[in-house]
């Protein structure tokens, strides 16, 4: 998408500028290494696309999208210690690289240089601004802890699952599509709708991702097939179906998710559990759900309807429906 | 002293009050935990005598102080997983308590929550504290990986050694000072004046704390004697005694500094260097030093005398001159 790439290279262009060239290179050198590697890096995407979309100065969304773009980072350095992950985005993750020690610094000081890039605003708005900011920041830290605590808890239901993918997945998006709003001087009720409208795509986008584990195309998705199954993650397609399932697949899912094996009769067994069930429909649905909550609040807000259209095209492109 | 365990009673009810009753109580039970535990709190202390001083209201302080005792909370947590400390004020460590992970995380939304603390405030003063409080976080991350550099770094001079505590423990007294002076509304020479008291004092405190490793009364000190020494630790006495040393005591001091071991001829043998190269004296020179550069900041703030008395008390306190 043409409107995706301009706003990419404007992130990129900052961050070669923003890089940071502080001391001792032993901190920061691990900081320039995530940021430096290109993710989509939609979250500051969406700081711009909200800015854009009500008018303000680009140029003044630039140093808070990079704030957002260093909070993801920051999570995805200490989520992967804790998942003890070896590769991110293809390249070593950064305690694999530099240590444990320098993985839990480096995390801690890109949280801090978060805040350092909201600087440059007057402080009604930088106030506003990093009260959002540390209320999601608070919501990312306590959906990771629910994600954690799912491993061990047996009666995970279907709400708490929602609540845990909107503090982890669906708040940071809502957060940066509300600052850019701010930042463009929205009023309330526009700010308000744009941070639902990230919400509500966040939940459908990581409803989305749980689908294609299992039922994407292999190689489009560029995971492991069905690796939640092999995972034991108690991701939606699994909630649902133990809802559904009859007395008889009930057992059988307890049987598979009672233990960790590579065995693939495990995935085979599961998945015609979730076609039986017929969670795959379902979990379809569920995103249909949350993406059209989210297209109502985008109708909502007061902006041009040609302006409207990024949005639609990102949430498309999100929820994978044109590809 | 009377005025501290004044201010200590404010923080103590102040803790219990905002104890954190949030959920998911596997992320907030380890914070209540680390911040239940007392310390003596100077830092909070610290934050309140600023406000004192200028005749600020105490109210406004407690909760900002409050996140002064959070920020440095979240650093001994993550500090005692890199060290792989198991105690901490003679209690187990979080991570050892509850784990790698929940010490990662709890230390992440312990620091997020600092922030929220400084929400109470109106805008002006909000971004000026939290310039303050970010600029300190990012030092102390600088000067903890300064110190992990120093375990490794052959040529360690005395100026990276003043730097390296300055960052790590002369900023955080520094900048409580400063946020309780701002809170009370000082003007800007009063707020830096504090803000180098309470530099100085930090960085007096952390020389001093070299000085009695070594030449300490362990008893009244409470840690194993020279620990520093067994641990081969770039202390000031060290530095300054490579400074003194004849070409063969550099020798014996590089022997030893080469291996980790527990012969007591190690403390025997490097203790006298530092006798015979008198960094004993020096030592309590340099802290007499900071105390004065210190002191003379204190003088120059425009205070009643009669308020400043607490300063000069909390000094010789933290300098051990009165015990």
């Amino acid at each position: 998408m043409e409107f995706l790439d301009r706003y990419q290279e404007i992130i990129t262009a900052a961050i070669e500028k923003y890089k940071f060239k502080e001391k001792p290179v032993e901190l920061y050198e691990p900081m320039n290494y995530i940021i430096g590697h290109r993710g989509k890096r939609l979250r500051p995407i969406m700081v711009l696309m909200a800015c854009d979309l009500f008018g303000g100065d680009l140029q003044k969304a630039i140093k808070p999208s990079l704030a957002i773009e260093f909070f993801h980072n920051f999570t995805l350095i200490h989520d992967d210690i804790m998942d003890e992950a070896p590769l991110r985005r293809n390249v070593p993750t950064i305690h694999t690289v530099y240590g444990l020690n320098t993985g839990i610094l480096s995390g801690d000081a890109l949280l801090l240089k978060a805040y350092k890039y909201f600087e440059d605003l007057e402080p009604e708005l930088f106030k506003a601004c990093i009260r959002i900011f540390t209320h999601t920041g608070l919501l990312l830290c306590e959906g990771q802890q629910y994600d954690i605590n799912f491993e061990v808890k047996e009666d995970v239901t279907y709400n708490d699952y929602i609540r845990m993918i909107t503090y982890k997945t669906g708040m940071l998006s809502a957060c940066s599509f509300e600052i850019g709003a701010l930042i463009a001087g929205a009023n309330y009720a526009n700010a308000k709708a744009i941070f639902n409208f990230g919400k509500h795509i966040g939940i459908a986008f990581q409803i989305m991702d749980d689908y294609l584990d299992v039922f994407g195309e292999q190689e489009s998705f560029g995971k492991k097939h069905a690796g939640d199954i092999y995972e034991n993650k108690k991701t939606v397609l699994y909630l649902l179906a133990k809802e559904h399932a009859t007395e008889e697949e009930e057992k059988e899912l307890d049987f598979w998710y009672s233990k960790k094996t590579d065995n693939i009769d495990k995935v085979y067994g599961v998945e015609k559990i979730f076609r039986r069930t017929k969670v795959d429909e379902k979990t379809l649905r569920l995103v249909q759900k949350h993406n059209e909550i989210a297209q109502e609040y985008l109708q909502k807000m007061d902006a041009p309807e040609e302006k409207k259209k990024p949005f639609i095209e990102l949430a498309n492109y999100l929820l994978r429906r044109d590809s």
